[in-house]
């Protein structure tokens, strides 16, 4: 932890493990990268992501201003939030949301060429585990389309929100419901390509999907 | 649309039509503002959000530091992803997420106290519809600790995927199961606070949540 992620705004939702940290990243398909421009505007982009060991790995086209900076350096912070739950306190301002949400800081770098398939594969197993093998791998020619690049999980930081709602003593009294739904992202059937062939069943890897088989 | 908002890569998944905009506004819980801190620093902040007409607000501590840099004008970037399915292709590089995402770039612009109010009731409708009312509104003291921003819906710009999987020619023949598997955030049951008193019934805005009604 560093001065810059210090959790400053509610603290007592810091969550300070790593296996927290490890558990979120590797849970949510989803990354909100945030990275300034040339003229200093700043982007919050939804990318996928994945975690590889110690770092993450982002990938983009060439073509994007933005994964280009990425690429040459630029600092950025890249966050998974996972949405657990609706809060409903007896006050408005005790009304929130359960959620998971972790935060690194950093500053990109290029993955080389010779290591940009193996991450595009562990970015696939990320999103779609057991496709890879299955599904033809990246040619030269997507290769040379495609940066990826590595974020180390150096600064982070980690908030966590769950449990009952956190209402005033003197709220306790109010005559209104109070508590939570929790929330969940779902996966539904699977709907075949209109122009799959004849006789292909979804496969196993698809119906037990970590979202489908989460208890 | 500006240069800036132009959505160069992917063009094809660029909608224009402000419809989509609001749905996608409208239907959101969370969002990832980027901001830029004191020395260059970028975030990308997980916030309750509302659309709130032709603006977003946004909520936050007046101790926030990221949210006093959006009060004095910071220029922001306030995303709203959501993710609908995951598309199987017959190659990793046609294998992605199905999803809808607005893009709204502006200076955000502190609400003065007067409006903060309205503001936070507004907040509260889009995330817990049908609250406002049952519970407790805030108080001199909670509306003292909490800044709201607003952000222009002018400069902006919406990204969706859909459909089936768009695998090249040449890749159909390939020996293997390709589609979508549609994704969804779904409620599960209402939770009882700990300290709820006797015979206090789950309300129907609560069971009725948009998120348990969509069709």
């Amino acid at each position: 932890m560093t001065e810059r992620t210090r959790v400053r705004r509610l603290p007592e939702k810091a969550v300070h493990d790593r296996d927290t940290l490890l558990a979120v990243l590797d849970e949510g398909l989803v990354a909100h990268v945030a990275v300034v421009d040339a003229e200093g505007q700043p982007y919050a982009l939804p990318c996928a992501y994945a975690r590889d060991g110690e770092r993450l790995l982002l990938h983009g086209s060439t073509g994007s201003r933005l994964f280009r900076a990425m690429a040459a350096g630029a600092p950025v912070c890249v966050t998974v939030t996972l949405l657990d739950g609706l809060v409903y306190a007896r006050s408005l301002f005790e009304s929130s949301m359960h959620y998971r949400s972790a935060m690194v800081l950093g500053a990109a770098t290029a993955l080389p060429d010779e290591e940009k398939e193996a991450a595009l594969l562990r970015l696939s197993e990320q999103l779609l585990p057991g496709r890879v093998g299955d599904a033809r791998g990246p040619n030269r020619k997507e290769l040379a389309q495609t940066l990826v690049v590595s974020v180390p999980l150096e600064e982070w930081s980690v908030k966590v929100s769950s449990g009952p709602p956190a209402d005033a003593d003197e709220d306790l009294a109010l005559p209104v419901w109070a508590g939570t739904v929790p929330l969940r992202l779902v996966p539904g059937e699977a709907v075949d390509a209109p122009d799959l062939g004849f006789g292909r069943p979804v496969p196993p890897y698809v119906v037990d999907h970590p979202l489908a088989v989460r208890d």
